[in-house]
């Protein structure tokens, strides 16, 4: 059978000439791009095309689609945000209402904005232990869900790899009527493989929430999957009619001249899946076993398992001891020890695995972690150790208070207000702060005065907060309002 | 000086191991694509970010300016696309009025759909001798200009090489205050080289969009130059306090997990430029004014030059005698010569060069092409003459009455009507011809019995009209009408 990469390869073996773009004219030998650039070719005849798939692209999609099991699958060379964007799009009327989660990504914000839609909020969930985002259940949505409510937008697994009751959750929309988006940038491996008899917390991954009743999931499939970086899949149900109107703003936020290297790069994916998908899985269970063990007898370090974190692949470091912080964990494990972790918080640092990592690579990080852990205890007895505790029990408070719609305040003129008195005034932009990666304000909301003291709190503390300037000149902070 | 790719190189051959995503961990040896794997990463440390550059990324966009002399360039991970989205979404206030041509790109389109645009637009112009687009002078667009319009949206150069008087449109919008925004998709190997002392028609390559006035100009670096299909610049100049704008709608039209690869693809492409772009266009005009030279003698192919050409990349072939459409002149040369042209219209086929060719290549097509003349010159002795002439004499006609805003429209339910009964009815969708690509009928337009029967025809004679479904129970055309 023929794939798309393949096909690629033929046409670049065979005596065809190319007297059509892209204009390298797959004529660049002198880089180790080459393999890349010589498959780099735009909509010829028997290339098929992206947005009116019918021949190499649509098998390439039904590929994919048979190890999801969805109704459709669409490719997406515009990451997951592309997907996010036209699920939103699509699904919820313009100047409809949506309900989801605080923490979502900025492209369902974007999504929002473009689409001029109400956000309805779940309520703000943190864990206090590690200080990443909560999960939902059915009851959650239930709790809120109103006849103006369209759609549902649930993030499911979280970046720290939590997952939410996607079952629970479909019920309740689906009762109603209404679908369930789910955002699985993070989850594009869960479905793969089967529950094995193994000694470990970890027997399994995941059911995918496809098969769990969502009506459109999206998947970046370079996130846990050995795709590129921005490519992903966005897979519909059949329960309600929106497979074309998906596909429709699939094509109007996708480059109308799609990378034939990133829609290969997704198809050779799902054939390692169908072909390896298994091993791809048993080895990713494996490894995070065995960390789990070899770390299991550590005094400070501790690695959060199946009582928190759902998904294998997602390892989070933290000292329980408060001596250390997730950036100071994150930044040893890089700079002394040639680690790259994919995140530092304040009480966790994130590392992502894959049934691509070596046991080298395993090796490793077991032992810098158990270096770390040795330094901590050397430490411990010698200084008082920080309460680390103290950064996230302030808690995200309250939701401020939306006076204008996202899409007017964001697109209305600001002007640049000291922090400290922009109390009762509009903002103009979203200000965040990561982690968890949560808005402490939306474009359209009001500044409070609890909410200004939070914000200057976290810029005390040196926290990664954004939407809020620092000017030198007075050494003031200053916001965007309307 | 570090570019991205050599940064990336470094990483690859650095002992650091990567517990970030992507999922292959640069660990996929096994495919000739790996030289794209290896470089295939996020925004981890060192490695800056496409929608805060401040490091690597900010300077790859620093040197792609100094190339072409703007005040601000953004990268584009999403083609021309993204750029034109961008450009229409920032300059545009909601439910504004913009003016552009009937033909321009579909993300026009779709940026009017989603930000509620008026579009007022500029008369049709299509040659009648080659059945392509036509190009527009100050006069065009002054005629049109009135105080409701807030952008005027230009195609130049056009998809076969044709430009309009951009100083001169540009200096009519300036005066009224209006922005002008350039899809200079086809242009982005305008304003290298120099002016050479040649023989031939082709002496130089026409002066880029930047250097002519425009406020925003999208070039799609992959169509003519030697960078990866999905990539593009967005170079915007400061007359109007536009960059922020446009930036903020870059993020929101981008993935937020943006390619390496395809950065850096862009990346080696301005240095390639920089290094060696005069001999790129050196290259380019002597493969193009051999090509007139070698041709110039034949007896019915024609392939026009600078008298209505202007750019020698473009390469359009047609049989003056009428004896053979473009479309088969398309087949000939890609069934039996193994040249791939880039389209075909009813009238031409188009050929695109660049500096990439090679010299066999060139040989390939000046043969095949003469051979194909002296088919012809047989057959016409034959045969009668096609009077493909004909065809393009229907003109386009006038545009439809716009009844509802394309937004509301296109986002309307719309039921199919059978193409003869739809009359006075609003239409729910996009119909197009191509070539030359240009909208019979836009979202919220009425339809009327001449465009009709104009529509009709095309069917009949098979030319490639999207946007109407043939539905062989009952041998009808069905168009979607609100």
């Amino acid at each position: 059978m023929h794939d798309i990469y393949s096909k690629l390869e033929e046409l670049s073996e065979s005596g065809q000439y190319p007297f059509h773009m892209p204009g390298h004219k797959r004529n660049i030998d002198s880089t180790p791009l080459k393999g890349a650039f010589r498959c780099d070719i735009t909509e010829i005849d028997d290339f098929d095309n992206l947005h009116e798939e019918e021949g190499i692209i649509l098998e390439a999609e039904e590929r994919a689609n048979r190890l999801y099991g969805a109704y459709k699958t669409f490719f997406s060379v515009n990451g997951s945000t592309a997907g996010i964007l036209a699920a939103v799009s699509a699904i919820v009327k313009k100047n409809g209402t949506i309900l989801a989660a605080r923490g979502s990504h900025k492209s369902f914000y974007h999504a929002a904005f473009l689409r001029d839609l109400n956000i309805k909020y779940l309520p703000n969930k943190i864990d206090s232990e590690y200080n990443i985002p909560g999960v939902y259940t059915g009851e959650d949505v239930e709790m809120l869900l109103d006849k103006s409510i369209e759609a549902v937008f649930i993030t499911s697994p979280t970046y720290e790899g939590r997952c939410s009751d996607l079952e629970g959750i479909a019920e309740v929309c689906h009762k109603r009527g209404i679908p369930l988006i789910v955002d699985a940038a993070h989850g594009a491996h869960f479905g793969f493989g089967k529950k094995y008899k193994i000694k470990g917390e970890y027997n399994s991954v995941p059911e995918s929430a496809v098969k769990k009743g969502a009506d459109v999931v999206i998947h970046s499939v370079h996130k846990t999957l050995p795709s590129m970086t921005q490519t992903a899949l966005v897979h519909v149900s059949d329960r309600y009619p929106i497979a074309d109107s998906v596909k429709k703003y699939m094509r109007i936020y996708q480059s109308s001249s799609p990378s034939y290297i990133l829609m290969s790069s997704i198809d050779l994916c799902m054939k390692e899946m169908e072909e390896k998908g298994d091993d791809f899985i048993k080895t990713l269970l494996d490894y995070r076993n065995r960390i789990d063990k070899e770390t299991e007898e550590l005094k400070n370090i501790i690695i959060p398992g199946t009582e928190i974190i759902d998904d294998p692949a997602k390892v989070l470091i933290a000292d329980r001891s408060g001596t250390m912080t997730g950036k100071q964990i994150y930044g040893i494990l890089r700079e002394e020890y040639g680690l790259q972790l994919e995140m530092a918080g304040d009480r966790i640092a994130l590392a992502i695995l894959s049934g691509w990592d070596t046991t080298e690579g395993i090796d490793r990080l077991i032992k810098a972690v158990t270096e770390i852990d040795s330094g901590i205890e050397a430490k411990r007895h010698r200084e008082t150790a920080i309460d680390v505790k103290e950064i996230h029990e302030k808690n995200l408070g309250e939701l401020p208070k939306s006076v204008m719609k996202l899409s007017e305040a964001w697109d209305s003129q600001t002007k640049e207000t000291l922090l400290r008195k922009a109390c009762g005034l509009i903002s103009g932009d979203f200000i965040n702060l990561y982690p968890p990666g949560i808005p402490l304000i939306v474009p359209g909301e009001q500044f409070s005065e609890e909410l200004i003291e939070e914000i200057s709190g976290y810029l005390e503390e040196e926290l990664n907060v954004r939407g809020v300037v620092f000017k030198a000149e007075d050494r003031e902070y200053y916001v965007k309002t309307i």
